[in-house]
């Protein structure tokens, strides 16, 4: 390794603004740990004169990063431009393929193009690095690449998107709707214009897809996961999972059951004095089983230009430091197809809210249904009466195989009494 | 690195066989990740016969821990014989001078020799690493070498020692006294027989000593840490800190003031619903604070047989795949004599309980006190009434400077109705 590194950045919104604030605020303290010089040489964005409040005048601006990808004066691309393919895929793919290392914080590329693109980097025999793409400035990626690479894992767990869990924090503390706070979340900053991504549970299921390859050494996968965002869950649904002694996390659930595994994004209930159920607001946290360590779990903040740009310039001094772990953790010829649970016939314990006309026979009808799908109950809430208009009922059930329960609530939905689509979750006992 | 890493182990306590269980029930997925076969080559301990639940026979057994630092089939000493001094310390010194890396748990060695074991590490190019030192399972140190490596730090706060915060959750759930519970700790092997190196603060001290190390590139110095243990406190502690709204935490703090670090470990003040205060039981927890990054958290098991065998086990596989990264984060040319803070000129909230005589005039003499030392007292709450005999007081004050506290205690403690040793702790808002 030289002792000069020459950073090239390709994307200069508030990730890659923040890489060059910590590239040149913290410059000594980061030369001293790694002994090297790390200079950035160029950069690239779409309008080069928007004032983003540092001086870019020191690096040469290149106009098309695809050209930084293969220019003379780069030895890492940090890919901040975001997308799972077009320009990303572009430019990642080109610096790989031409020995420069590459650095990205997106998720969606490395979600639906990792596998290929390690495989480019292994040939290439440069590093592809993407600690930033999954719960910002925690060091999760490391973590399990390396500080845990001890362990068999069994399972992980994430609140990995922190818009989702803003919004079911503010929730459940103003009683407020969901379509209201989310209102607010974008006003505030902590929710994009357009926040399908986020609150459909998109987002998550990248991050998530990438935690599933390194926990269980699988290819990456993301059609193979099934995902359900926070839109429909309303502010009877919070308070109701309160009464049972539970928070809703939108949580992202990658196990490992009788060798198979399940990846799943959605809404949970998580018991309120659990690890998880703690992590409030807009914290990100990551919970992982392993074969020996106990109990590790890793919170903070999850997005944001100083967590996030954090996590890039730590890849960029790993690069630095001539530290090369594979891609996913494993040589990629390692990477197995992931053979994947039928999700029919996993069990869990569920709760599930009606809207009901409040009339003689409703909850007999509703139990009948349930009985006949081998489905017991454990819990039931009705809060207040109002005969012949439509109340909330909720029930928790006993450990229940997925299929039974959706086939039952497809019947419950078709009931006359039923006035509105049920809002089924899973409870996990974390 | 050849394919091959043979490992010595000196030491097979819990924590020597989780090593041997790991590497042997999780070798197939260890080769896949570091593509090295990882051989357990030898092994030493006091007692050759005693059984320790695995098979010892295709191991070289090795009477003295010494030799194995100079054996030609050594590549890696695996040093778990604890305590700062003698076998310890000529083993680890020994191997590094003979170019073997060395893993280490024990974080008094560290602590104490880190500083000149880091510096013949270096001058011999091998590693020296003991992430199992702090935080068991938590990849506490390599977050902070390389994950977090991009910022500056200020503070770093720990829940170190796993059996204080054991016992003082239990002082709080069961309002029994602290020698009570430590018993009852004792008996079910969440505490040593001899407690006082974990009670009296010195374990948690050993560890945030190598922590002040990496967050601000200094020597690492035991004798310049504060350390108060917990064995002072008593149930009504507990009690009035929750009336307050706060837990009771064995604190480690390391913090930089004005360019200068104060490292400190006591009995502290944290609000119950902080990220800290949440952390209950057996769970230790690291708190970070950067310039860039925002509150990453670590929690985990911090002791035990698995946790702390794959910290153990992590620092071998980083040694197989060639991570290098200097001892304390920094080569040891650049670790720089920390300049201390004046403790007695650090500002804090403060709880102060005292036991005194229900008589008129007790609040009086010690409010004068505290005026005098220009004490400001936030709130006041004395538990029931009982004339004539001793009743708890607990007085929260406003910012108040160190040394005023403390010569303010020892006036109050001479005061003719105050009946036994005042108790003072800081106050974290954290």
């Amino acid at each position: 390794m030289s002792n000069i590194l020459r950073i090239g950045i390709a994307g200069l919104g508030t990730v890659g603004t923040g890489v060059i604030k910590i590239l040149e605020e913290n410059a000594e303290v980061i030369t001293a740990r790694t002994g090297c010089n790390i200079s950035i040489t160029a950069v690239s964005a779409q309008n080069r004169d928007k004032d983003r409040g540092v001086d870019l005048s020191d690096y040469a601006w290149i106009d098309n990063p695809c050209d930084m990808a293969t220019s003379d004066s780069v030895d890492v691309v940090v890919e901040l431009i975001g997308g799972s393919d077009g320009v990303a895929l572009d430019v990642v793919g080109s610096a790989l393929k031409n020995k420069k290392h590459v650095v990205t914080a997106n998720k969606a590329l490395v979600a639906h193009h990792g596998y290929d693109l390690a495989r480019i980097a292994e040939s290439h025999n440069v590093s592809l690095l993407y600690e930033a793409a999954v719960a910002g400035g925690i060091p999760i990626i490391k973590a399990m690449k390396e500080g845990l690479a001890a362990n068999n894992f069994t399972a992980v767990y994430g609140i990995l998107n922190g818009t989702c869990n803003y919004i079911l924090t503010q929730m459940r503390e103003t009683g407020r709707d969901f379509a209201d706070v989310l209102k607010d979340a974008q006003e505030l900053g902590y929710a994009e214009a357009d926040p399908s991504f986020d609150v459909g549970g998109i987002d998550a299921a990248h991050k998530l897809c990438i935690l599933t390859a390194l926990a269980f050494g699988v290819k990456p996968d993301f059609d193979a996961l099934e995902v359900q965002g926070i839109d429909h869950l309303n502010a009877t649904d919070i308070a109701f999972a309160t009464d049972f002694g539970y928070r809703i996390k939108l949580l992202g659930v990658a196990r490992k059951i009788d060798g198979k595994i399940m990846q799943v994004v959605e809404p949970c209930l998580v018991p309120i004095e659990s690890a998880l159920g703690k992590v409030e607001d807009v914290y990100n946290a990551v919970y992982v089983e392993g074969d020996f360590v106990q109990d590790p779990l890793f919170t903070g903040r999850g997005a944001g230009e100083g967590p996030t740009a954090s996590s890039v310039v730590a890849d960029i001094i790993d690069i630095s430091r001539g530290i090369s772990v594979p891609t996913f953790g494993v040589p990629v010829g390692e990477l197995k197809d992931a053979q994947w649970v039928d999700m029919g016939a996993t069990e869990n314990r569920y709760y599930l809210r009606l809207n009901v006309i409040d009339k003689p026979g409703v909850i007999a009808d509703v139990s009948a249904i349930l009985r006949d799908h081998c489905i017991s109950i454990e819990g039931m809430i009705q809060h207040g009466r109002d005969p012949g208009q439509a109340v909330p009922i909720v029930i928790t059930t006993h450990e229940t195989r997925h299929k039974d329960m959706l086939d039952a609530v497809q019947k419950i939905e078709k009931l006359e009494n039923c006035v509105e689509k049920p809002c089924l979750m899973a409870i996990e006992e974390l």
